[in-house]
């Protein structure tokens, strides 16, 4: 039987009909409804009655949704993109509409378990991933099991400090891995790096995209590519600090300002060892993640198949 | 049946004969024998040979040792502590002179499993706990498992970075949690607040001991209060980053530093808060270990009996 995978964003609800091996079999997107998680999960249930006659009823729907999410209970405690949610029992709204299982999770751990399941934790047992973006997400795997810890939080790696007093977060505090990383500090990096550096075409950055950086950085723009290292640098500490307390066999590394590639990776890779304790630990691979903006979809679906 | 309980330091191996509740029938300290683990487990096999005829044969031996450990496999790699004993397969040496079943892990390792058999970590399910000394130290409860990660080597806290760039540590890293608050790095705190403070007894801080700070905080002495506040602040921002990356239940901090108690963990729980985002995480407990120096010769003995 298949599943119906859902990822709730401020803006759209990605969600489809997918197989017990990730297959997609028909997939749509809606715009977030205004009228919280009761009317959302309304319109799932319209959509889902529309898909059951071609494709029978699914075994179970995965939820994912931006927030912050107690995984174990599916209960959403805050979103600050989806305003009015606040303290929303999710699992159980959408469990009454679609009257099959419900699992709910974080968007971030869903997509971690995408990848851990299907993509680039395949074969490992312990697993993290790190999504980088506006914001600074991650997820971990311990045991082929994601971990939630005790309040369902675990995986807050972006707002772990790696410079105490440092540039001020999203989260009011300082120095996080987020405040130094997110897109945000990324392009204001950029702008600071080109005003030093003659010729960039980085030079009149306003609203500048970490797209943009990467794509100057891909026409050997330097200050590009420095900015790039930089993010880099300071993501190898981060990750380095990840592995000093979990010691995991992968982290892959995803989100948009991922796309950067190699021009990120690699500096992060070669950081990351200078920080580590032992050569042991550097038998820990950083890895490109490999389902892109499906992943956390996929996840929510692979995620209602290991909790039935 | 008892257990033999080891706990193998640079200078004792400490070791006696422990029920399966966790209770000390006898135990002995021999000096740590020149001669490398082959030499070390003669000694502790003949130690155990005259104690058999009094309490019977013991089900399985837990071994504690000071070092980087892979404790699924028994296998030493290195151990400041002990020249000579690298790379060397604890399991199979003390398995085969003993010949019962051997546990071997890390000391810190072990002391996380005895505090959470039997001390400050009783009744969690996911538990830290920290030891502070001349090292920083760590280890990781999850799901009620000790956790060791991929190459064994997960929980070692005190090489995570909080300061970027900041003090060098002895792991040759920088602004390592361990560089800030490792007994060497209080003493040299103590003696720059002692000379900015009018009338510190600390003023003459050569050689100066944690034992001898908090003596002097107990009376009063503000540079010693000062001294040991800032190293709480300093902790509470990596025990922040673990709740960020874990979000267990409870942490517990042990090891001769925190013997200074309150004067370190107040601040540290200060400190811990105003670095966590959201007030769900503060429902993390800090709490001070409970078994003291006898945290890895217990554990050893629990762990032992785990592994059967």
């Amino acid at each position: 039987m298949n599943i119906l995978g859902v990822d709730i964003g401020g803006t759209n609800v990605k969600l489809g009909i997918v197989t017990e091996k990730g297959g997609i079999i028909e997939h749509g997107l809606l715009p977030t409804p205004a009228g919280g998680p009761e009317a959302a999960a309304a319109k799932v249930a319209e959509w889902y009655g529309g898909r059951r006659k071609h494709h029978g009823d699914a075994r179970a729907a995965g939820i994912a949704c931006a927030g912050l999410i107690d995984g174990v209970r599916g209960f959403l405690y805050t979103s600050p993109n989806l305003p009015g949610w606040d303290n929303a029992p999710l699992g159980e709204i959408f469990g009454r509409r679609l009257g099959i299982p419900v699992a709910v999770d974080n968007d971030v751990n869903c997509a971690v378990w995408g990848e851990y399941v299907m993509g680039a934790g395949r074969g490992t047992r312990h697993f993290v991933a790190v999504t980088l973006g506006t914001g600074v997400g991650g997820g971990i795997v311990i045991d082929g099991r994601l971990y939630h810890g005790a309040q369902g939080l675990a995986g807050e790696i972006g707002h772990h400090v790696i410079i105490e007093g440092g540039p001020p977060c999203s989260c009011g505090g300082r120095g996080c891995l987020e405040a130094l990383i997110g897109s945000a500090s990324i392009a204001a990096r950029a702008v600071e790096t080109a005003a030093r550096t003659p010729g960039s075409r980085l030079a009149l950055g306003a609203g500048l995209t970490v797209r943009e950086i990467h794509e100057a950085a891909l026409l050997g723009d330097a200050a590009a590519v420095e900015t790039l290292a930089e993010t880099g640098r300071l993501l190898g500490i981060g990750l380095a600090n990840v592995v000093h307390i979990l010691n995991p066999e992968a982290i892959a590394v995803g989100g948009g300002v991922a796309g950067a590639g190699d021009f990120i990776l690699e500096p992060a890779r070669k950081s990351m060892k200078e920080h580590l304790i032992g050569d042991i630990l550097s038998a820990v691979r950083i890895v490109p993640a490999e389902l892109g903006n499906m992943a956390s979809f996929l996840g929510a679906s692979m995620l209602a198949l290991e909790k039935q």
